[in-house]
């Protein structure tokens, strides 16, 4: 349903609110509302977890769709695996409001964060999809400004090829059960302001940023997936610059596969690979 | 667009399923998926929460649509408020599943929740609109069977006249946001089995009851909502039973308004009367 350009955005967000379901309830973890450097969103915090480590989460959903409320299972059982907390943020959203809007939030949130006496190297950056993107973009923005970056960068499946240029896109279209291109074409046409913005802007695109001075890096992907090769290309571009990549590639695996946390193993054993990482 | 009749189940379930967006995180409560007679649904336990009380919640939403995922919230505010736990359930829905599935099912969660241990006066059925039937006709199932009752019972702007012959369908038909005559239709002959169930069965029209000996009572509607009567016929049917009965009617408030809790201090104020008739 999700390309069928007749449904309207409000249809759009509400059918993809479902994102949740894949994700079983994550136990012995409480939620809150709160604004946090003018920007919504839903703090999970598990019980017993450090309150001075946060993971700043960016849900996916091309920049469109998706929300705090389809993310906040996903996040808690992150913030659960790596014993901190979840702040996952409602950002703005395109096509109303078109890039940086969504880059610009996380910075406010990150320096919210930190006002509050959040140490830059506590707090981790992370993302789905699109919000993959907006977790590399976050730091890049943070640097561009001079100011400190975050201690290290989590990406699910990160969307940043605004070109749709991608060989995955065809070689494994027959096997992703989830993408298509001319959803990502309309997604591309929100956040890009139909074309005002340049699809090689590198905070929109980090595919064409410099990564020199990057946090470590760990980047989760599955095999079976179009956009692996957002993955791939941003691990090469990465270490390229000489940042810490782990990159982590499941066969079979479809995109963003850790949403079924709770139900599947190969879910529960990305958390634990991911958790096993960030505690180095 | 719930009236359109284009709209597939599959839409009208997706779109219900925002229905936990009016609520407010409730914080310091934790959930948790499990089965419970047979029944999946969603525990919902607030941080030094009475264990040995249970709140049973049917959810609302036409028997057809609506979940323990868009009740969540509301369900852990009821408990947050009473000092107790919650189990949203996930009952089968029409119209696949036509009555008395949906009250089959409450009555085996009930049941297993008996043999766990829970005393069933430490047991209260509580459900809104639909759910708030099937909080009604709980009870008197397990009255029917010689089983034990539930020690109260809760209907927020219950939904019981299966027959769509209430006055104030007409009378607040221009106050009602929410309720159209053409939706209730649709969710008869759903639940109903497209007319093979008589309307004026007892268990799936509670207006229809014997309601000797049935538990205390507490009923709370919207002023402005269309199925106002619902809530005042039950009130009196059960009166004139003799049941000890609390209606709570307030001016101007809409069809199951306890959603608003956390942002609308109506909302709050009817959970904190319900709690100071709970404790009694």
């Amino acid at each position: 349903m999700a390309g069928d350009a007749a449904l309207s955005m409000r249809l759009l967000r509400s059918l993809f609110d479902e994102w949740h379901q894949p994700t079983r309830e994550p136990e012995d973890v409480t939620y809150a509302e709160e604004s946090v450097g003018g920007v919504p969103g839903i703090w999970a915090t598990p019980i017993g977890a450090d309150a001075t480590k946060v993971v700043l989460y960016t849900h996916g959903g091309g920049f469109a769709v998706g929300s705090a409320s389809s993310h906040r299972k996903l996040a808690a059982h992150v913030a659960k695996a790596l014993g901190v907390t979840a702040f996952v943020l409602d950002y703005r959203r395109a096509p109303e409001h078109p890039h940086p809007a969504q880059v610009e939030d996380g910075v406010a949130v990150f320096s919210a964060l930190t006002s509050r006496g959040i140490a830059p190297q506590d707090i981790t950056t992370i993302g789905d999809s699109a919000g993959g993107n907006l977790a590399v973009a976050i730091p890049l923005a943070l640097r561009a400004r001079g100011l400190p970056l975050p201690g290290q960068v989590i990406a699910f499946s990160p969307w940043l090829d605004m070109e749709n240029s991608g060989e995955t896109l065809v070689t494994n279209d027959a096997t992703d059960a989830l993408i298509t291109v001319a959803l990502l074409e309309g997604m591309v046409a929100g956040v890009l302001a139909g074309g005002e913005v340049d699809p090689k802007t590198p905070l929109a695109n980090p595919l064409y940023a410099d990564f020199t001075g990057f946090p470590r890096l760990y980047i989760n992907a599955g095999g079976a997936e179009s956009l692996l090769d957002n993955a791939t290309r941003l691990a090469e571009r990465a270490e390229a610059a000489g940042v810490d990549v782990t990159l982590s590639v499941v066969d079979g695996m479809q995109h963003v596969y850790p949403f079924l946390a709770g139900r599947a193993p190969e879910a529960d054993a990305a958390l634990e690979a991911l958790a096993a990482w960030y505690r180095v």
